[in-house]
């Protein structure tokens, strides 16, 4: 078998895993979307932030991806719920096999949105499956504009962008308006938002955003049979 | 053949063409660096910043990798040098058969400096042995202290790594101190410079660290032979 075709088999196993997740989000009425950046561009304190803005009662989860150290679930958990790591030990994305052992004895009828943050890694990643509803792919104003334009497979797939390290612009040479263009360039009609995880600007349209897809999901979810 | 099979035949053939190109490099006397950093972290600035240190008639070539687009070879062909853009169309790394097709053609005891700008990948690239002499790591002080533990593999394999955007100190959360108590976590006796693409601090380390490189390597190639 030649490199392409194990490659090719081994996502198509990935899309079959990915289906069963997706199935398993849907019938439980959860939300999840898989964040996708590269390494740096601020996955981690943006989720923090918005876990910050959730009550306890919030049935919110996060599983959250590295190649080595257990860091960030450390981070994440501080805002008391549920966090595991996955320790990829060297793989340079999250698979849906990955995922769908981290999720192994949670209740799932317990939660209404999952969080997972994959590898810092703005290529591979995009390529794996892992039954979410959106990718959300981050850009941080330090990274350069012409971004979207070099990795086009991860932009393209994007259900938002969000441009982040917008506190930073006065300091780096980063236009918006032609980051923007550069998005649409491989991703007409993309949602992009602007925020600061460090500030907490633009946080109030993220949240809305959030709370509708989230609204969307619980709505679509099979009423409950009670025994 | 299973994944991890495929794999490892694939890095073994990579292994067998890499010594290739670094007895072709050994044989003309050329110093070959190869550049690795997440996507953004700085590499194409300073390889610009470097190019125009050396005057006209320095051997100095480059090659750079891109999964898409060539405007960093548009950038760096600007400097008078011959510059080449490898587009890996979708790969998340390069590879030593890439290198070598790239360097078809051209006259090799010309020069005596090769730089290769990889994919920007902080996972990846590390594994695949282009025959260079050093891999020169970069790291900005926007992506966070914590990367060099959750890429230990990158980190661990450096030549040198290079702090960059340290004018950028003042506006984010980077501790120096951490950043290179965490590369040395994974890389006992790391040899690390600090420096501003953007504004040229730290350069003149730089400059000293590449020439005693590239006179390293010219004293060490065969004498010529001349008919």
């Amino acid at each position: 078998m030649t490199k392409v075709e194990v490659q090719q088999k081994v996502l198509n196993e990935n899309q079959r895993l990915a289906q069963g997740l997706r199935e398993s989000f849907r019938e439980h009425g959860i939300y999840c979307a898989n964040f996708i950046s590269s390494p740096g561009a601020g996955k981690t304190l943006l989720l923090e932030r918005t876990l910050a803005l959730f009550p306890p009662a919030k049935r919110v989860a996060v599983l959250t991806g590295d190649i080595q150290t257990d860091n960030d679930a450390t981070r994440l958990a501080r805002y008391g719920f549920p966090v595991r790591q996955i320790t990829t030990g060297g793989c340079c994305h999250l698979d849906a096999r990955m995922v769908e052992r981290a999720l192994e004895g949670w209740d799932l009828a317990s939660l209404d949105t999952l969080f997972i943050e994959n590898v810092g890694n703005l290529v591979c990643p995009a390529s794996y499956d892992l039954g979410e509803h959106d990718k959300i792919v981050i850009l941080s104003t330090t990274e350069g504009e012409d971004k979207p334009l070099k990795y086009p497979a991860t932009f393209s797939r994007a259900g938002l962008v969000i441009l982040n390290k917008i506190d930073l612009l006065p300091y780096v040479s980063f236009n918006l308006d032609v980051a923007k263009e550069n998005i649409r360039k491989v991703h007409p009609g993309a949602k992009i938002l602007e925020i600061s995880a460090t500030t907490g600007a633009g946080f109030k349209q993220w949240e809305q955003w959030l709370e509708q897809k989230r609204a969307a999901c619980s709505e679509a979810a099979p009423a409950l049979v009670l025994g």
